[in-house]
């Protein structure tokens, strides 16, 4: 069990919009979610802004010490779209024209008041790099060496992770399984200790909540072992209801 | 101008529940709206896991490079939160209970079942360290030197954050201003460029949408000089029209 390779990935969020407050994320849990799926864990996320020297900093750190990276944002025709000359710059490679981004761009924009200058510039890659499947509006996005380069709009991003489905080399997927409790947290969290640690290989998650006036926690168990996730549900579940409390199968 | 002092802040969002995509983050969204009205500027966030290696890099990294460093999650009862005892790490000192935390927490659990042990861990703090008033829930937040270490939940966290407005020193807030197009970017994506480029200060995101069928775009200007702002709104508008563009003042 724990020899077991552990794929994991890192996400960059590209954006002046995200630290500005102005949009909310989603693409952090959306990209965690379809990881989970490869059986590749999301470890690190970097919210940069639009500028190359942060990007450059955190690609450059995070495609070194992870199997996968993944950036959101930045890919777009206008003057703010920076993502790609940044990553190139990271790898130290020039930036090219792509013949088959030009292609899908020339195509997608016929009948779009066709290909100015502007909507060119997202056929350019980092050299040496292929492209990933955009099924919702027109421009590519970029794979180059471990490097995933995404858009920022989330279900433009949804179409490319669905396209990439299945391609990915990963390891087990983390399973995890969820009961929950009317419960202040701080009541059973000997109990939650005690559980972890006779169960190796599994990690316990404590969220707790307060709705309706009162309050309440959910448990989550994780492990990539799912008859392990099992167990340790099964003896939290009893150790709980032995301890006086009842307990809600999926959480609450 | 361009010499004006520019305060930044960081924040570390620490769970496993964010990185397994359990959980949509709030807090990004909530903390970078609340730093701009103090006049300070999020300039960075990373999110890392539950693990005490990787707090205490992100940490290290970037409280060294900003005015401020905030981190929300893992500071309640449970074996998961391991926030205190990580940043006490990072800064090389003792973790230590805070006797006016313990007050606090001995009066709010009063009524709720007496302070356990598990409770009474919230009462630890990195040595140094001063609360931060928690007027949603038991436990407080904690400054420690230029961190601010905050609740994972997000309305505890939006207490936390009433509580501090106005203590923190900042510069001017930044300013912004939108206006909306229903136009695909890469259309005016020369305009954009060119109105920045002519207006020194100012920042132009786009940000394009499709929405009932029909594609568009806005376009926030940012600064913190609000004349300035509205100069380059008067302008951008004009060129917009200009090129035929009907311009929906305060965006779409």
């Amino acid at each position: 069990m724990t020899d077991e390779r552990i794929w994991t990935a890192a996400l960059v969020v590209i954006g002046d919009e995200i630290l500005s407050g102005r949009t909310q994320d989603k693409n952090i849990a959306q990209l965690a979610t379809w990881l989970n799926v490869q059986g590749i864990r999301l470890v690190e996320v970097r919210v940069v802004p639009d500028r190359e020297a942060a990007i450059v900093e955190a690609v450059n750190t995070l495609r070194a010490r992870n199997d996968y990276l993944f950036t959101t944002g930045g890919i777009g025709p206008t003057h703010d779209d920076i993502t790609v000359d940044a990553i190139a710059a990271a790898l130290g490679v020039p930036v090219v024209e792509h013949p088959d981004a030009l292609a899908v761009l020339e195509r997608h924009y016929e009948t779009r008041g066709g290909l100015t200058d502007a909507r060119r510039r997202m056929a350019r890659v980092p050299a040496g790099a292929t492209l990933i499947e955009n099924r919702v509006s027109g421009a590519p996005g970029i794979r180059v060496g471990n490097i995933f380069i995404m858009a920022g709009v989330p279900h433009i991003t949804a179409g490319m992770l669905d396209w990439l489905t299945g391609t990915l080399e990963g390891g087990r997927p983390v399973v995890s399984a969820t009961i929950g409790c009317w419960v202040a947290e701080s009541e059973v969290a000997e109990l939650l200790r005690a559980t972890e640690k006779a169960h190796e290989g599994v990690a316990i998650g404590s969220y707790p909540f307060f709705r309706d006036g009162r309050t309440g926690a959910n448990f989550v168990v994780r492990s990539p072992d799912a008859a392990l996730v099992d167990r340790c549900i099964a003896d939290l579940t009893a150790a709980l209801e032995a301890d006086g409390r009842e307990v809600t199968a999926e959480g609450i």
